[in-house]
């Protein structure tokens, strides 16, 4: 495989020896490649590149954090070639990067029948299915044979996102009134009408403004290739094909990662944010969660006295603030994934509650034993004098774990129901509410039992 | 759509009805529905629905944590028959799940075929490409001509898992030379031979042990609708449909939230894990970090003076460790994930150290100031009362926060290149292990800060 520093070599020697070089290349691992140079070199390279492998390159879901700056570096009437030729999805991709002043301007460069298509799609939001379908697909009318579909197949395979899902319609209408699989059209009758190969059942459809995360676990659960997104007449306006949804599983997974890790998801891979954005994107939930984190300082000025009594009690804060965050997040990232995967239902909420409460006493009962032998066992090995009332100082500790334990198991599942519920997607607040959440109410707990325990003696 | 509780009716009616209600339905949704029934009465559906059907949905991922529990309450030969017509990939994946002394005794049930297969696929981790391939494929000889190999697709369509991808082998060795799209094939010529159709570059291929991530990433750069398994000798030994990595990704994205919070990932649904199971999985991660965060008790018996002379250092600890924590944990999930996306290589971990530590010192100025100015702000409208030092108390917050905040930048994100670099997965012991270390260190920055500025004053 060519890398970018060859093809940087290659574009200063003569055009024969760089086509040579990229001819044994895939478009993917062309694009990879351009990924890493500056635009101003990748550009050059687009524009020295043959025309339909230059399409191919640009049409690479890898290159689409590039392809903005590329475009705008490269000769205006040779980018709108370029774009006129990519698919309607990946169009779509590369506008909606483009500032809203050049978008105009670039527009006028492309055909009509683009600039038409295009304008549509980009009236979707980009994380429905609208956002992510292609509208170049394959149909037929009702009345086909079998033998003219294959025909059409031949002529057309490649033009066409995929071939490998055909959509027959109604003549008059345009509705949708069945899909066939390739592999069905393949194997039947060359005679038989399109109508009548495959299953009867009603296709599985989406509408345009079906989140594409449900796309995805549709694709995923009836094994399909493609979904077809219908309108209200069930007129088919695109399709969504596997590639889109592999494509979207990796980008919610990444963001499903840097939500849960306390950040607005970035846009883009880590490498190619400025440290600008990097700090915009970090910055806002760390001041957020800062800012909530303060009641935890609130709260300690009312267990002031007892502090300044009883100093051995700060001793145990962080560990005991730790456990409720810990037992948190873990039912957090438990209820999170499950409702994600329609596991359990928003209405479950009572049942899984009556399961996470049993289950946090006894991870709090573990803890608690675990907090205070070890208390215990320091004072009689003598590596630490907790004072004469050790014993009540390691019961405060045991006792409080599991109180913090079971209420962090407790908030950590019950939070995701609640913002799903006033319509807040689970994954990108749960955690760090949680922690907020659990750490100010632990607090609250530990000092509650240490004055109910250590009143009269301590406090 | 039925559901379950209607199939269990129906299970007591008489089996026409019971077949017309099902006739209705996709196996995808047999399947879910089965899943939500006890295994009991699953197992008596299973046997009462016709035998394809029983079979499809048998095939069905959704199920795979039920079956075999199914399998083990079904008459033996039933469910030797029925595991006989499954899928290569789903017989193994059933396999792996039924406890070694049962499937010596299936094992001999199953044809002599199946059990031979099945033997070879099980000796595969389950996280590999070949953990997770089919051996029904489809190959032809490369002197094979178009019209041929269109007759064989239309012939043996219904067997295999996909006749999408056509592995071209070398007739005396059996090595793949070739792959062609069904699509290339159904618009070439006829009469052209098959290895002159397509694309003549070298197929992509993994080998049995790629990691099955390493798969998904492939078959998503190329758009691939599966990939070839290939022995030593270049043989084709199985394939990975897109399907199987849809599955994959799902899974993976799972078990990366489930690790993310803290826990070992859950094999099956919530739901359908015992609580004693949950525990097990749970308990082990909060012990483990329960003992580590011991470490912070140990740490504050050093400042155990500092915090009896200025009780009000121990009112700012909470607040303080969570910012340490919360930055750690965004560096953390932005380098798992650029790692996992081969965005960062190990070796670029002084790059990203060097761009780490501004941008954390940035945020931890940002946080400090704000800190800095809800102390001086509280006292000064009298909300409470920080002593006559306040300002020294507001600055050495202030610096703390600065300090803290830079270095859980820097530890979070370095510490995921550590992880990789002695061999252990990043994302499944990252974020846990960076709250303990930045916790421990965040207390020793607040203190010696605070013995710094307070030293003469408070301290």
């Amino acid at each position: 495989m060519k890398h970018a520093p060859e093809l940087l070599y290659l574009l200063h020697g003569d055009a024969e020896e760089l086509n040579e070089a990229v001819s044994q290349m895939r478009a993917e691992d062309i694009a990879v490649a351009l990924r890493d140079l500056p635009p101003d070199a990748s550009a050059k390279l687009m524009t020295a590149l043959p025309f339909n492998l230059a399409v191919k390159v640009f049409d690479e879901p890898e290159l689409s954090h590039s392809r903005c700056e590329i475009v705008s570096r490269m000769d205006e009437t040779k980018a709108g070639n370029l774009i006129d030729a990519m698919s309607a999805d990946q169009q779509a991709d590369l506008f909606r990067e483009i500032p809203q002043t050049e978008r105009d301007r670039l527009l006028t460069r492309l055909s009509e029948p683009t600039r038409a298509s295009l304008k549509k799609l980009l009236e979707y939001a980009p994380e429905t299915a609208a956002g992510i379908m292609t509208t170049e697909f394959l149909s037929v009318p009702a009345s086909s044979t079998v033998a003219e579909t294959l025909d059409l197949i031949g002529r057309v395979a490649k033009e066409k996102e995929t071939v490998y899902a055909i959509y027959v319609l109604d003549p008059a209408t345009h509705s949708l009134l069945h899909v066939v699989a390739l592999r069905e059209l393949i194997s039947a009758s060359r005679e038989a009408r399109i109508i009548e190969v495959g299953s009867r059942r009603d296709p599985v459809t989406v509408v345009p403004g079906t989140d594409r995360e449900d796309v995805a676990r549709l694709v995923s659960r009836y094994n399909l290739l493609a979904v077809p997104v219908v309108d209200d007449a069930k007129r088919v306006i695109g399709i969504v094909t596997v590639d889109d949804i592999i494509d979207t599983l990796v980008k919610e997974q990444t963001e499903d990662v840097q939500r849960f890790g306390g950040m607005e998801a970035l846009d883009a891979p880590y490498m190619r944010i400025g440290m600008g954005g990097m700090i915009k994107k970090r910055a806002g939930w760390l001041c957020a969660l800062f800012v909530s984190e303060m009641l935890t300082a609130t709260a300690m000025q009312h267990f002031n006295t007892e502090i300044a009594k009883a100093t051995v009690l700060a001793m145990f804060i962080p560990l005991v603030m730790s456990s409720g965050g810990n037992s948190g997040s873990q039912a957090t990232s438990l209820i999170i994934r499950a409702l994600a995967l329609r596991e359990v239902k928003v209405s479950d909420w009572w049942r899984i509650a009556m399961r996470e409460l049993p289950t946090g006493l006894i991870l709090g009962a573990i803890l608690g034993v675990i907090g205070y032998t070890r208390i215990i066992l320091w004072q009689h090995i003598h590596f630490y004098d907790y004072g004469v009332h050790y014993q009540l100082v390691a019961l405060t500790i045991g006792t409080a774990l599991l109180g913090i334990v079971a209420f962090g198991s407790l908030a950590g599942s019950m939070l995701p129901f609640l913002l799903k519920r006033v319509g807040v997607d689970p994954a990108s607040a749960s955690a760090p509410f949680v922690a907020t959440l659990v750490d100010v109410t632990g607090l609250v707990i530990y000092f509650s039992v240490a004055y109910v325990i250590l009143r009269g003696t301590l406090l």
